[in-house]
């Protein structure tokens, strides 16, 4: 892969709301979504190389255009032969406009009509992002899938705000929109631009939103600014609001989302992809999603537990070691704790989206889902808690 | 592997000083010598997986008594299946006796007459090491060589020093040969156990100590208390007074060595076996051995440099990153580059001891480590030193 490829986008199940299931083309890679990107930050998902990526059957990774930018630079990228061949990646790669990050790592971030500058979070140096830079950042990384800046609204935030921020980000995915229409009229940049769908809680501005991002034309559509400590009960609403005036026929991308109870909510209505640091972080920390349900896998319970982390899994982890070798590794601090528990953990993600798109294929979406949350409601003794209970996450 | 299979040890080269090329069975499995054990301090050779030392072709890995007895608990371990179980291991595994760690690590160490006595350096508790509790120990972790317990006098070090404490060394080894005697007798003991060489830098102090342990008859001899601080001009001479008098049908195991430079000057005395902790450690550390010499991966020069580590190397890494993306890994930090550095080195090594396994039967041992010597020796410009200016190193 080497980013110079066209991104299609085509739906397998009929039209209509709700989930579905699609194919994302890049170039002869083959997505198929619902499809959830482990995030590789700084060009790397923490712990794994590109060929376990690969082996565990992710095709389609996030990466994140501040992190690149500052660190090693998007011009040392460039001339390295762009971002795919920087680490060793066969697969497709979107990149965010990096928006998000300078929200919330940032120092002395300060919004201008013009875009958004902010200080180095390593060495304070300054920096301006513009709807244009963000672009060309993303270009020299040689994405696929690329971002529109944006301005993430916090919350909790007011209407007055909100609907402030919509406005910039409206106006900054134009002119995104306009210069992303010349410079394929120069065809100099291969790969699809998304939009994003900001809106906060309030359905209307996300309607809004939608609709004049869909007049813009964009190749899919994002939906921002979730996953950043709204209410469930607003989330929804606000998410279904934006969908609905989405064209079928454009990929979804929900971001930053999230544990596997929030995916299953999201296909519902009719989102395809989704990242999360969620389960490389957990995975790191010692908690493990399974399909019974969370494992604190550091637990004292399992010191003495052949069993694999999930007995229902084929992941390189539950093929070879045991719950208390795991158990040993975090207790003791050795780095392959976290390589494994990541292994695992994608792996999950991975075999997650494949029954969602099986569920779907087979008109079962429904009942799939409600067994799935039926199970992880009930807690083996000592060793899950719910999904749904975890924190959400939008950050990197 | 269970660990519960016979050890043998045949040359396949004929008889006489110098290089010598064999082969250790344990059980079915063929460890070719001169063999390099990467180091698996607490059951895991840091940032790898049992899965990764058998893609490399590692077949036999050095894991830690006294670490493995302070945790998970060696009782533990004989629960859960043994230690080849526990990890997820299918080669073979040296344990050593934890006599060098408690020296180097303990707290309040005190040895006495029938053992040693110290303070764990986890949470201070008391513990009592004696040769007969260390061979237990070391069955319950179900290893297939066994150490006996010894006494590693530091350098620099006075004959008198020396001298008791070899003689201490000597008397546990009579100790540790009995106990093994009667346990069998029982036949609930397989494995192989070997006899530890000391006497410091005094060339009859080592000649001494082998001979005593020869009349034992161990099935295999140790040199210990190497790369600790001695210089080499008395490392040499005292490792070759020990060798002289070691059975020529035994394998012979340097412990704690060591650079690649120290290991041809060993190969060249007549060593079968080595561990090192040194190509996992400065691999972490971001310095890699390579067969042009050393290359400190982090240096700026290499931020651009499309090359594999080294052209000459097949490994995972060299394969498919280049210096660019592991000087990023390392630049920023991530968990990839210890990763990526340790299969390379453990690989480099791998692939040392393979060619001067075919340079010993090839008959030219002495030009092939001339030649290496003589390529180590030239520095390229801001890339390699020489390997033997490592610090040596036999902690864990």
């Amino acid at each position: 892969m080497s980013g110079n490829h066209a991104v299609q986008f085509e739906l397998i199940t009929g039209p209509g709301d709700g989930p579905r299931m699609g194919r994302l083309m890049i170039g002869d890679l083959e997505v198929r979504t619902p499809a959830f990107m482990p995030v590789g930050t700084r060009a790397s998902v923490k712990t794994l190389g590109s060929e376990d990526l690969e082996a565990l059957g992710s095709r389609l990774i996030l990466a994140n255009t501040y992190h690149l930018h500052l660190r090693p630079g998007a011009e040392r990228i460039a001339r390295l032969g762009g971002l795919h061949r920087f680490m060793g990646w066969r697969g497709g790669i979107l990149t965010d406009s990096g928006g998000f990050q300078v929200y919330s790592l940032a120092n002395l971030r300060r919004i201008h009509p013009d875009g958004i500058e902010f200080r180095s979070h390593l060495d304070g140096s300054p920096h301006f992002l513009t709807p244009e830079g963000v672009l060309d950042i993303q270009g020299q990384l040689g994405s696929d899938i690329r971002m529109v800046l944006d301005v993430c609204t916090p919350q909790p935030a007011g209407r007055e705000q909100t609907e402030r921020e919509m406005a910039l980000t409206l106006s900054w995915a134009e002119r995104s929109r306009r210069y992303w229409a010349q410079a394929a009229e120069q065809a100099i940049r291969p790969g699809a631009l998304f939009g994003i769908v900001q809106g906060g809680t309030f359905p209307d501005l996300r309607r809004t939103c939608a609709e004049r991002l869909v007049d813009l034309e964009f190749d899919g559509y994002a939906l921002g600014g979730f996953a950043v400590g709204e209410p469930p009960e607003q989330r929804w609403p606000a998410l279904e609001a934006g969908v609905t005036v989405l064209p079928e026929e454009r990929p979804r991308y929900m971001m930053g989302v999230g544990t596997p109870a929030d995916i299953l909510a999201a296909v519902a209505r009719g989102i395809d992809l989704f990242d999360c640091v969620l389960p490389t972080r957990n995975a790191r920390k010692g908690t493990l999603f399974t399909w019974a349900g969370k494992m604190i896998v550091k637990n004292a319970i399992f010191a003495e537990d052949q069993r694999p982390v999930d007995p229902e899994c084929g992941c390189p982890t539950c093929r070879r070691y045991t719950r208390a070798y795991l158990r040993h590794l975090f207790q003791v601090g050795e780095y392959l704790a976290g390589r494994l528990a990541t292994l695992h953990s994608v792996a999950f993600y991975q075999q997650l989206m494949e029954r969602i798109r099986e569920a779907i294929v087979a008109g079962r979406f429904a009942e799939f889902a409600d067994e799935l949350r039926a199970r992880w409601a009930q807690r083996p003794p000592g060793e899950s808690a719910r999904h749904g209970k975890e924190d959400p996450c939008q950050s990197c």
